[in-house]
């Protein structure tokens, strides 16, 4: 009989049973980025171990290790490339803080605001370089095309929401175009070299990569959410900073599209930056609620899960995948 | 008989002998770089385009192309390396002119000033993504190893000059450090490959990564010098730019280490950035040329620029080491 995996927890679902599962891998990832943030220039450990010790979550490398458990890989190949995509990662966000001018992360100061934009930035090209370095290291050309090519993405995601920023008639697909860039083709690729280092089949490879860009997505969508869920247990995303940023999420983008002129008229003026205050904040959110922006944001989002939960489909039921099943129901049940 | 070159050249040497040289092959890295900085996003390729295409020398690619037609190669291999050096550097060109806030290069305003810091970073990455792609096209493990490692020592050194900045008592020797990595790895790089692909000796691989790297730091040198030339055939830089943002190079290195109280508390104030006057320039320029600081920088230069022509030694005569002796002797000649 087959077994149908559906987004219908009984239980609130966490991230635990993944976390349990990587435990041990994900020291040996630990180690091989902490030893490879160092440094004789004492700035760049500083700055690199304050985004990196704190608080992240290491989902990206947590899927590669699941990602490996789920293909029965047996090897230590992927702590090294794990430790690669968590170095893009980190890279992405002290350069993502600049150009957002950010002051907050988890709950803590930015780097960019305790050393500046440039230390930022230039700790930024490091770890990038590091990251490359890491992969060169372990030597194979598929994954160096898989990561090289999902950082090149990842850029043109990051200038395409630049480009896009305060332009309220952006529409959800170009929304998606930018999503899908930014944030899930570095899931995707954490999730396939797994199956490269393990060499399983193309299949394989390619679920895995559907399973990381829909868990990515999801995960995006979920995250531009909470953003005007005020009393949601936010993760150290402060509620409000898109909307002060003049960020286009979905939840602007589809009550944008549902509102009459007169609501068109306030998201034109809080998306053009005059709308700050926190009155403000509290009436976009109950627009965004009452045009259901909100609740369809988070339909979408399990849509996306929903499809991450059946790329894993051709893989037999075991511990690793139970676990990574269960990281997209906490991915999409996040802002409940 | 041995043929000693020496620097001393009977007419004014010119980059021209190398120009024609690689004319050929340069038409080719330029289509693969026009190619390669392509994207859906308009603002990539018109921002990119801005820097790649405003004058610069692409002295880079061509010490690549220089030195493979030095060690014989026929294939087309280099074309494409040659573009991911180019791109290394023009991302780190973008990053440079944010970090510095700098609103001038080769005569243009700077792509920081007409598209904002955030676009700079942001193509910036996607350049330096695209070079990695460009690298992993190729597929050479070897040369992997050697640009990324090349990209890592650069972050590095501009690391270390950011925590260098407008510190007087910099000295030589770390100042050294800093030009080493943020410039010569690179130009040490660009030559070094070209030996890998046409798979010459590890001897001859050595020879041209020592010649770029002493030709890197001779051209970084005169670079430093040229700053407090006000006559000078400048190159597109502007005189008195280091000054101005309280850099540290070796002009002002040594004027310092060789002033009395007096001159030691004026580059402290200048450094320190209180005295960025056109009258405190010429004073300067003044100091410099007088503690014979400009003439020792560019003594220091030949020196730099004698070890890289010596490094050519075991190549035996032919235009392409001609062409790349002309080069070092123009390098070390431009600020007279």
């Amino acid at each position: 009989m087959a077994t149908v995996h559906q987004l219908t927890p009984a239980r609130a679902p966490t991230l635990e049973p993944m976390v349990r599962l990587v435990a041990g891998d994900l020291n040996q990832v630990n180690a091989v980025i902490l030893d490879r943030m160092q440094s004789e220039i004492p700035l760049i450990p500083e700055l690199a171990g304050h985004l990196i010790a704190g608080g992240g979550k290491r989902m990206r490398p947590m899927l590669t290790l699941a990602s490996a458990r789920l293909v029965g890989y047996t090897g230590a190949r992927h702590h090294r490339l794990a430790a690669a995509v968590e170095f893009i990662h980190t890279a992405t966000l002290l350069h993502d803080d600049v150009v957002d001018g950010s002051d907050l992360r988890r709950g803590k100061r930015t780097a960019n605001i305790i050393w500046g934009n440039a230390a930022s930035v230039l700790v930024g090209d490091f770890l990038f370089s590091r990251s490359f370095e890491l992969m060169v290291e372990d030597g194979s050309l598929k994954v160096l095309k898989i990561l090289s090519g999902a950082s090149a993405i990842i850029a043109e995601g990051e200038v395409n929401q630049l480009t896009a920023a305060r332009r309220v008639d952006l529409g959800e697909d170009r929304y998606l175009d930018i999503i899908d860039a930014k944030t899930a083709a570095l899931f995707a690729a954490a999730c396939r070299i797994a199956a490269v280092v393990a060499e399983r089949p193309e299949g394989e490879e390619a679920a895995l990569a559907a399973y990381g860009r829909n868990l990515g997505i999801a995960f995006q969508l979920v995250d531009d959410a909470i953003d005007y869920v005020s009393d949601a247990s936010t993760m150290g995303k402060d509620a409000g900073d898109d909307f002060r940023e003049g960020k286009m999420t979905l939840p602007v983008i589809l009550a944008y599209a549902r509102g009459d002129a007169e609501a068109r008229s306030f998201w034109k003026a809080a998306i053009g930056g005059h709308r700050i205050a926190d009155t403000d904040l509290a009436e976009a959110s109950d627009r965004i609620r009452t045009t259901r922006a909100l609740d369809d944001t988070l339909a979408r989002a399990r849509h996306y899960g929903q499809r991450a939960i059946d790329a894993l489909g051709l893989f037999p039921a075991c511990p690793a995948k139970d676990a990574m099943v269960e990281a997209v129901e906490f991915a999409v049940a996040r802002a409940y």
